[in-house]
């Protein structure tokens, strides 16, 4: 589909190596403080002063990953910053500079590298992260996207999945299991597209869960309403694998166990609407879809009234003694031990 | 290759992602003062206190990059560290952790990535740097290998590529050109292996070449040995893509030219004699080979007393006012222009 949109094409090869990085990096303006030196040398070069330094990476990888079918290439820049930039969000600190290689097949002209970079480049700006180095290669067959993120916090406000403790309120930020069927409803428009390429997709009714699909945003305004609410979580992760994924991860790190309950978790109408039609249990997809990148956290009981009618979180169970397991509590009272599916990229070949 | 060697072969999608990461990470341990936390959260931390903090990174693919017909896999992983190892000694900084993002086919054996794993163990190990993350996916074709290293160094060390001057004295460390020229070896034994599957070859006379090719070394003793020297370098970067290119970006960065004196460069004899046999031109190979990560570094006048002798340092040559040019001086007292030939990965395809 690429081709068919970008009338001119430049061959990549046309610019060389170095000239296709000057050319895709020199939108990139250094924000800050703690950059003092972003691309150009053989390294950047930071400083953090006494703040403690995070360290996260993810690679994307095209066919496993992302479909170039229905995912915009402006767009797919843009989700690869936030997916990583979503992982420091998850230590409670702030985002700060993120390097970004590519792998790239000679299929794919300079016009759409330059698509891709534009998402970056808004991305960038969006979380305020500086863009300090890079790689950029050709690939033997599609595209590879490899992001690492950085990001600074005090030591007293980092959060890590070890620190839930039995009682702790388990909460989830925004709704989940939106970008899973945003992604079932994409899949379904490509099967309709490849039988007939002349049919309009009339995709209105499913604008959300497309929009958490194809642009997700991290959770960076979390860390600062926590701060506002005198509220540390004792322990936090991101929802990118899926719900189910994460419990267990803070669970077996913090050797704790759960319930979860079924009727409290926050579900969008037209997730509602759109699992009805698909008949798809949307319990299912809330637990076990991924990519959501709202965070998960626990707080003590004493700071449940702090949040309590807050929108932006919901009190979704609580953390157990290990041996109680962990378990989602069903609307009918019966409890069903989780499991972790999420995404299994390895599994999808 | 890989299939032949290894009798027992465990299907990565039977550990799943989760598993995989556990086995191939557990045998690392974290030996930096730096690294607060490793590999198991959403992200490393780490603690540079004053330390000014450098961040380089490098992505390997194979068919471009690498060739797994002569390349060990344990190999390639000690390689891969060494590549990003060399571009934060090439800033006069301390190598101090790495992430390792891998995409890989499902027709590697879970055993072939723990030998990859074996590779990067051993060179973190030799270079004393933490694996503090990474993240491991299925790719649509082959292997590709996305490494982050970060070192720590005083401000007052950093050595960038912009502060040469005219006149200050351009030195190489250890020789150059036999890690391409090993390469070539490599190539041709694998033309007469594909042509006779039994012929036993006999690399006796090429070892260092192909151990250069194979096992290259960054030089991180290159610091220690300048501090002792009270040697500040006023710019340095590392060979990787060929002495040409690395000149070029030195004397562009610091606005300069140069002179780089033919009968100069150091060369092993076994370069010497592989390029006679090949009918290779060795300053060609010396100039434009890459893969050698040797440094590249210019000092002041004063500082020629220190080094004068020094079997780890030669000096080939000077920078000069940039209107004189980027020049290469023959042993026939010619000039001839230096130009970025390097290894352009993007027009391999």
């Amino acid at each position: 589909m690429i081709e068919d949109k970008n009338p001119q094409r430049t061959s990549i090869s046309q610019l060389g190596e170095f000239g296709l990085i000057d050319h895709l990096t020199q939108q990139f303006e250094m924000a800050q403080p703690s950059t003092l030196k972003g691309i150009g040398d053989d390294a950047a070069v930071l400083d953090f002063k006494d703040k403690k330094v995070v360290v996260s990476t993810d690679l994307l990888v095209e066919g496993v990953h992302f479909d170039l079918a229905y995912m915009p290439l402006k767009h797919l820049g843009y989700k690869s910053v936030v997916v990583n930039v979503s992982d420091i969000c998850a230590m409670n600190a702030k985002p700060t500079q993120i390097t970004v290689s590519i792998a790239v097949s000679n299929r794919f002209p300079l016009e759409a590298l330059e698509e891709l970079f534009a998402g970056i480049a808004l991305a960038a700006k969006e979380y305020g992260v500086d863009v300090i180095g890079g790689d950029t290669t050709s690939s033997q067959k599609g595209l590879l996207i490899s992001i690492t993120a950085l990001g600074e916090a005090d030591a007293d406000e980092l959060v890590y999945r070890n620190g839930a403790k039995a009682n702790d309120l388990i909460v989830v930020t925004g709704d989940i299991g939106a970008a899973y069927m945003g992604l079932q409803v994409l899949e379904r428009e490509k099967q309709v597209f490849q039988v007939n390429p002349n049919s309009q997709p009339d995709l209105d009714a499913y604008t959300y869960l497309i929009e958490r699909q194809l642009k997700p945003e991290a959770r960076k305004d979390v860390r600062t309403m926590l701060h506002a609410l005198e509220i540390k979580p004792t322990g936090m992760i991101d929802i990118s694998d899926g719900l189910s994924s994460e419990v267990i991860h803070l669970c077996k790190q913090s050797n704790t166990g759960c319930n979860i309950f079924e009727d409290k978790l926050p579900l969008d109408p037209q997730l509602i609407a759109t699992c009805e039609e698909f008949n798809i249990d949307a319990t299912t997809v809330a637990i076990n879809g991924g990519e959501d990148y709202e965070l998960l956290f626990t707080i003590g009981m004493d700071d449940f009234d702090k949040i309590k009618g807050n929108p932006n979180f919901t009190v979704i169970g609580h953390m157990t003694d290990p041996a109680e397991g962990i378990h989602l509590v069903t609307r009918a009272h019966t409890k069903i031990a989780l499991k972790a599916r999420g995404w299994n990229a390895l599994n999808k070949e």
